[in-house]
């Protein structure tokens, strides 16, 4: 659906999605195969099976991370006006993750959980071809739900995003869906992104329904759209995408990505970079896309926001931007 | 004193230190003035102090630091037996230290405390010049004392390591005597770093005291040793340091170091780099010199492996090296 022209509204982009802190970490493809982790994916793990793989991994680095959480910190940093819905506990990592969002300039308003499980923590394995391979315990973003949906906040943004990842539990799904309503009564757009192939092979009808009925603009790569429409090539994916949505976005890491609106189709080259860590380049592309896209710049603009955003975490480990990404944007109309 | 040939050590170099996870920031030299904090010196701060302060620092990077515990972990990544001594809250923070210590191939064998304050840590702004200010909340540290030092660990280690930022309180320095005495009856050495000109000069009779009477091989910036012997000129400095201890070592940052043992004196250039950060760039120059010293390298040998050592954390942010050391050292001779 098409929203009509909005109401001003105080917030670009409102994210939702696991509030997760990540413990990163660079081990060799051997580490991979001893430990039987699914290379490149994001697999959830309870707490026996957290505790047991960080004792076996090697130093950490933590960084605030959760992918709509990344996503909405690189549109603060690009200077845009964002925030966040995520469920934290009330711990040493709880008030790192909420400190870290707010310094980042995002607002995030929800108070920390003092009942139930910790803050949840994502175990990064960073191979040295940069891959990143993601193990995350939830913890007190398992009991995320509709309840915890800040209709308020939703009302007041441009772009409500969702992240794949929390479409795992079924209260999570419900509370999606509610999202979505609330962001479309108010003339809002939905914006929603695969996350991960996994995810969408677990509950493929159920994320064709939210995206057909809901979803404005779609973030997908590559594997997650041919998998989403069980087609077999691109061009299929990116026609039943641009069928289904307002704007179709699909990312093929190196070789760049495809924008397309309707018969508008853009293809955008990927910023060039020295490939470190691609933990959070597609939600830093997703964040200069959706910077761009609340800002009025033209789709190729949007698509090479989306670029230039993804290599400014490409180049170190871990998903958030160590500076400001305000300098990176170019002139307008281009 | 110079011990007599020691029994067959199980461990190369054991660390004793403020256990501290370490909250990086990068912001500009205005948040520094602005917040009142003192350039490049470490600042002990309380609780109250430590909440202002990370309220209003940016997004940060945790990594596990101390400054003798980034020794022993750079010994153990460099291919050595180390083992580390310090106390930890049972807390996130002081189980993410705990893991890194051990994940490091440190041996890190005290229970963390059940009550008193949470694992210390360091909140560390990083300013464009890569220069680093360090405040420390010192939290479970802070009670640390000789009740701590393990006797066995000590007497089974060729060199105990000490770190001068413990030294602030009174129960620490009763540990430290302790420690270099255990170190001297089993015929072992005492090496010492003195970490900071403000914590010299507020312990200077102490500091004089435990070197002349109890350390072999003493670490110190430029400033730090002119500010011990309270002479004006490098020379006078290196000159009052050889006469107290075995081996002085006496670091210039980009100028390199100089070290002194009895008449030998062996000038090393610094290990060139593009520096980013220059958290932990002291500990890991110790941490190269003491391995090399431990495995019966030259003295310029020592100095060379610790400017490799230094270079390998100057270029990223974080005290830790992100990889393994090992590779680094030159063959024997060099």
């Amino acid at each position: 659906m098409t929203p009509s022209d909005p109401q001003p509204a105080a917030f670009d982009v409102v994210g939702i999605g696991n509030a997760l802190v990540d413990v990163l970490t660079h081990e060799d493809d051997a580490f991979i195969a001893a430990h039987g982790l699914v290379k490149g994916a994001m697999t959830l793990i309870d707490t026996a099976r957290a505790e047991a793989l960080y004792a076996v991994m090697g130093v950490g680095v933590e960084v605030s991370g959760g992918s709509a959480a990344n996503t909405v910190s690189g549109i603060a940093s690009l200077g845009g006006k964002a925030a966040y819905i995520g469920r934290v506990h009330d711990d040493e990592l709880g008030a790192v993750f909420a400190h870290d969002m707010r310094a980042s300039g995002v607002a995030f308003r929800a108070a920390p959980a003092g009942g139930g499980p910790p803050t949840g923590r994502c175990l990064i394995v960073v191979t040295p071809d940069a891959q990143r391979t993601m193990n995350t315990y939830l913890g007190s973003s398992e009991l995320f739900g509709p309840e915890h949906v800040d209709s308020e906040l939703i009302a007041s943004a441009q772009v409500t995003f969702l992240e794949g990842y929390l479409f795992d539990q079924p209260e999570a799904k419900e509370a999606y869906w509610k999202a979505s309503r609330v962001a479309h009564d108010e003339g809002r757009r939905v914006s929603l992104t695969l996350s991960d192939t996994f995810c969408v092979e677990r509950h493929r009808a159920e994320w064709r329904q939210l995206v057909a009925d809901q979803v404005d603009i779609l973030f997908a790569n590559e594997a997650e759209a041919l998998s989403l429409y069980e087609v077999d090539s691109f061009d299929e994916a990116l026609d039943a995408a641009r069928a289904d949505v307002e704007v179709a976005i699909v990312t093929r890491g190196a070789a760049g990505s495809v924008v397309a609106r309707g018969d508008e189709v853009v293809r955008i080259a990927a910023h060039p970079v020295e490939v470190v860590d691609t933990t959070g380049a597609g939600d830093l592309y997703a964040a200069g896309f959706l910077f761009g896209f609340t800002h009025g710049r033209s789709l190729g603009a949007c698509g090479r926001l989306g670029s230039i955003a993804a290599s400014a975490v490409l180049g170190h480990t871990g998903a958030r931007p160590e500076v400001s990404l305000a300098h990176l944007i170019p002139p307008d109309g281009r």
